[in-house]
Formats: C-alpha cells, structure tokens, sequence
C-alpha cells in the first residue's frame, strides 16, 4: 500500500495556480488506540478551500507546509475502536491524500446510500447547505422572488430547486450562455442572468419584475451590490459565501452598505452548514421527497484522481464545474 | 398671524451648508373639511434628515423647492374635524414652517406629559428608536459587550443606557475626548473610544476584551468596517443609520463585507421606528421605569427658532450635538 498527499508548496497571493500545490509520497499512517485507519474514496472540492488559505476563518488557516484540508468520505480500513469495522463509510474532516489516520470520536458513520456520491451533494454538504440556508436563514414564503448566484455550483442549483418545489419565482446567476440555458432547462429555474454580459443590472431587474425578497450570495462583491439595490423592503440576504473575493488580493465590498440595509430594512445573515447540524435529519427527509417527486436534479461533476484535485479546484474557483463538485481518490468498497 | 417655512434653495452635492436652505414669507394656510391647522411646538432634527436629500428612501426625496420635511409636535389652532379640538397637542409629519395644515386622519394626539421635549426625546422618536433596534433587533443578553457608535447622540446615548440596565458590558464611540468623558461620566458606559483619535482599532479592542457581540451602528463607512473585524462569531449589527455616508459624495462599503458576515454568521440588520409602532406601548412602559429607576438620564440639545434650524441640522452632521437635537418653534400652549 502506497500513500501520497498534496501540500500547500506557498500560499497564493492572488490567483490560485498548480504551483502552490505539491504532490508527495507520504508515509502510511498506523493507527494508535482508539484511532482509525481511513482510505479516501471521495474528497469535496469548494470555494471555501480556497477562503481558508486567506487567513484564520471558523476554521485555522492554511499555511505553507500543511497538506490540504477537505471534507471526505473514507473507508475504515483498519480499526482501534469498538465503533468501527474495516468497510464501514464515514465522513471526515480530512485532507487530500490517499490514507489518513483520525481519531474513531467525532466520526460519522454514512448510511448505507449507494452512490455514495450523492451523500456529498444532495444529502451532503451541497444540499444540506442549499436547505438549512434557504429555509432556516431565508424562510421563503411561496409567491416570493428568490435570486441565486453561482446557480450552476451544486449549492445555487439545490437552492432555486427548493425554492421552486415552495412556489417562489427563481431566478439565477450564473457566467456563460451555456450555463444559464442548462440552469432553466434541466433545473427549471424561471430564468437564469448572464452576469458575464454588460448590463447585468438592467437583466436583472427585467427577470424579477417584482424586485428580490431573498437574495442567495455565494459570491459576494459587484453581484451582491446589484442585488442590494433591487431588494424589497424587509428583503433577506443569505450570506452562504464570496467566491468573488476568494481567489484574489483586491477585495472590495458593496458601496450600498449599510444605508440600503437601513432603507429597506434588510437582513443579512451569514451562517456554515454545521450551524443546523441538529436540523440535519430534517433537511435529508425533505430533499428526499423533493428527488423523489423529481423536483430535484441531482448534477454532478466528478474528477477522478487525487493527483487532480489542485486543478478540479482551480477549475471551480474559475466557474467550469456545473453540479457538486468533487475528487474520487478510491474506489466505493462496494463496487 | 405670520407664517414661515424653510425651502431647499438647491440640494447639496457634497456638505450641506446654510446656501442650501431659503427663509421665506408663505402665506397662512386655512384648514378645509376633515382638517386642521396646526402651528408648530417642536421640530425634530435628525441624521436622517440629510439622507432624504440623498434620493427616495422609506419616504419620497426631498428636493429643490420642496419645504423641508420633519417630524414635530404641534398645537392644534383650528380643527374641521370631530377628533380634535383647539389646544390638543398632536405628533405628525411635518414641514420647517410656523403653522401647517393637516388632514386630520393619521394625526396622533399626544398624551398630556410635560415638558413636551421629552416626547421628543426620551418618549419619543429617539427613545423608540433605540429600545426597538437594541431590543428587538439586536437582542441582547446580560453580560454581553454592545457597542454603539454616535453615543453622545440621542439615539446612542438611550441604546447604551438601556444595555447597562439590562447588564451588558456598553462601550460608546463618539468624537472628541470631551463628549467620550461624559458618556462615561454621565451616562454611566463601561467605556467610550474616542474615534478622531488614530489607531481607533486598537482602542476599541482594549476596550472590547472580549469582543462585541452587538454593534448599534449609528454610522457606516470606516467604523462599521472596524467594528466588524471584531465581532464575535453570532454577533449582530443594528443598522439604524449611516451618518457618515450622508453628508458626502465619496460612498465607501466597508471591505470585510460580506466576507465576515459568512465566517462570523453575523446577522446585520436595519429597521426604522416605525416598524415596531405596534410595539411602541411596551417600550413607552419601560423607558418610563428606567427614567424614574434612575437608570437613563434624559440629555436634550434644543435650538431656539424656526430660522436657526438649518444650522441645527448642520451642527447634528457635524457632531455638535450632545442628546437629542431639536427646535422649538413656538410656545408650549400650557407654558
């Protein structure tokens, strides 16, 4: 058995490149007592990787030498603890690399759900994010207008399904003709806004001819400022992430805060999937009516290799992904 | 009887000064069916007075020509309606004139207390304002640390008062070491940052040891910006006003937005008085107990005559202001 584990070689000061990045043969870990030994076969790739090389965050920051951290499903392949058996799935907060060792307390066993893919998108981070934001941060009213942006990413595109599947008009955001086509055709959003052509405010406000009453953000900057000027009174902004802001070294915030908050009497709440960890159960009963009534498609965009994650990153971080994006590292132990 | 009113002579660019307001002779007005004649007692004057000259907001723009609106109290002289009589004192939206006429539906009889000033302040639109942002919006529990910016002002010195008799750690920003003493001295904070000061940063966080859970915030721009890289996770900011966006053409989004807002899961959020007017009774109930406990002092700041209330509101944008600003046009009926 053979282990390997990217690194971060430097930190990027502006734009993320393979060059931050360094593959390496890594010893195989070995278990002490009450630990673990866990094979990667899923590895989630997010915006939010690259957030936490910026600085500290609710999590520590990542600095030169470290190996990447990432969201992962894992194979227990070796145990130490009365809690797991070798070819029991679990979820981890992990790191990029082939094997890992974890302590057995604070780990999840995953229910046995085939593909196990779609325990990282729609009954995993991508769909219980889209969920918890929207319901518990947003609470949408059927008849409410309900923007998302990057609605092509697995987030944006579980949100307007469920706004949808709760009667309010949806409208996304998303770069490129082709990816607002698929956005209206496959996830039945009501329109989807080109922010990559001129004019995005006028577009905008022609496709929410009632103005916005809850505005998804996962970009943050120059969108969030066009969103902010055509909210409604007492509008909510969910503030589920910045990917605009992420991979560059100017950041620059909407010139309409706070007076429009003010005004309109705005809400803009931030908040991370673990928040409503306690409301989880309740999140996956609900997407799987909602798939199983086919209101909610299930994309997804997987890469294969752990030698590829550093470009299925910077891929997402320039939009190519459409659907939850991730890296399979390993074969699922039953097939 | 002689009447006056204030006009915008041109709306202002940048800073307001006097030039942007005219004096003029108008004629009495004479009240028709169902309305009365009101002469003006006391006139509000407001931050938010000069945002009306920015565009529309939650009411109509003000604009050249236009007589400058406000709030007031006034004495009934005539009445053409069955409601009120002659000598009844009323709230209303107002104009800068001596005598206006007003339909009477929507008028407020005002309740007999004395002196009339303290509806303004402490009872008032300034007292309201503070107990419903902090209380309703910010929602504050013992022992946390709320900061609140403009903490000489009206609405500042209620909120940090109201926060010390619920138990909070309460630390002003205001400006200039004389007005941050007496918001110590006299209003009992924990603290008060003197913002002209340089390194306001390191100040606010000697006097935050251990964070800031709410931030009333008074006035945008750069000390929101700060305020927000020291937030606790959970933390919640009170958009009430942006004074330091109104009086200027250079608007500046602080840049931590809405990146923090996701980290931290701040939730920032704005309302105006009337929002909660149906909650107003409640507050009334307990100001009253806080005044008469000892525990708010009531500072009021009021400007002799109709023609001085240009200066008054120039005065307020520049921070002359100790409590609640306001200009007595005309005599107290009960002396």
């Amino acid at each position: 058995m053979q282990n390997r584990k990217i690194t971060i070689a430097e930190l990027p000061k502006a734009q993320l490149t393979p060059e931050h990045f360094r593959l390496e043969d890594a010893e195989m870990p070995t278990p002490g007592d009450g630990e673990v030994l866990l094979r990667t076969i899923l590895m989630s790739i997010d915006a939010a990787n690259r957030s936490w090389m910026q600085g500290a965050t609710y999590r520590d920051a990542v600095n030169a030498g470290d190996t990447m951290p990432t969201y992962a499903i894992c194979e227990v392949i070796q145990s130490n603890s009365p809690r797991f058996v070798a070819g029991d799935v679990v979820e981890t907060e992990s790191v990029w690399a082939d094997y890992v060792v974890r302590p057995a307390r604070g780990l999840e066993k995953l229910p046995d759900a085939r593909p196990l893919s779609h325990l990282m998108s729609v009954y995993g981070i991508a769909g219980k994010t889209a969920f918890h934001g929207l319901i518990k941060v947003g609470r949408p009213i059927a008849g409410e207008t309900v923007v998302v942006s990057a609605a092509a990413g697995s987030v944006g595109g579980y949100v307007g399904q469920i706004a949808k599947a709760l009667g309010c008009r949806v409208v996304g955001i998303a770069g490129g003709s082709a990816k607002c086509a698929r956005v209206v055709d496959e996830l039945g959003f009501d329109a989807c806004v080109d922010y990559r052509e001129p004019r995005l405010f006028k577009a905008l406000r022609a496709a929410c001819p009632d103005g916005i009453d809850i505005y998804f953000d996962n970009v943050g900057g120059q969108i969030l400022e066009t969103a902010v000027f055509q909210m409604n009174t007492r509008g909510r902004i969910v503030c589920c992430g910045a990917i605009s802001q992420y991979d560059t070294d100017t950041i620059t915030g909407p010139r309409n805060l706070p007076g429009l908050v003010v005004v309109k009497r705005l809400r803009m709440e931030g908040f991370i999937v673990m928040d409503f960890a306690n409301q989880d159960a309740t999140a996956l009963r609900a997407l799987r009516k909602w798939v199983e009534a086919g209101q909610i498609k299930i994309e997804e965009d997987i890469i294969e290799g752990l030698e590829n994650a550093p470009n299925a990153l910077i891929g997402l971080l320039a939009g190519e992904n459409i659907g939850k994006r991730m890296v399979r590292v390993g074969p699922d132990p039953k097939g």
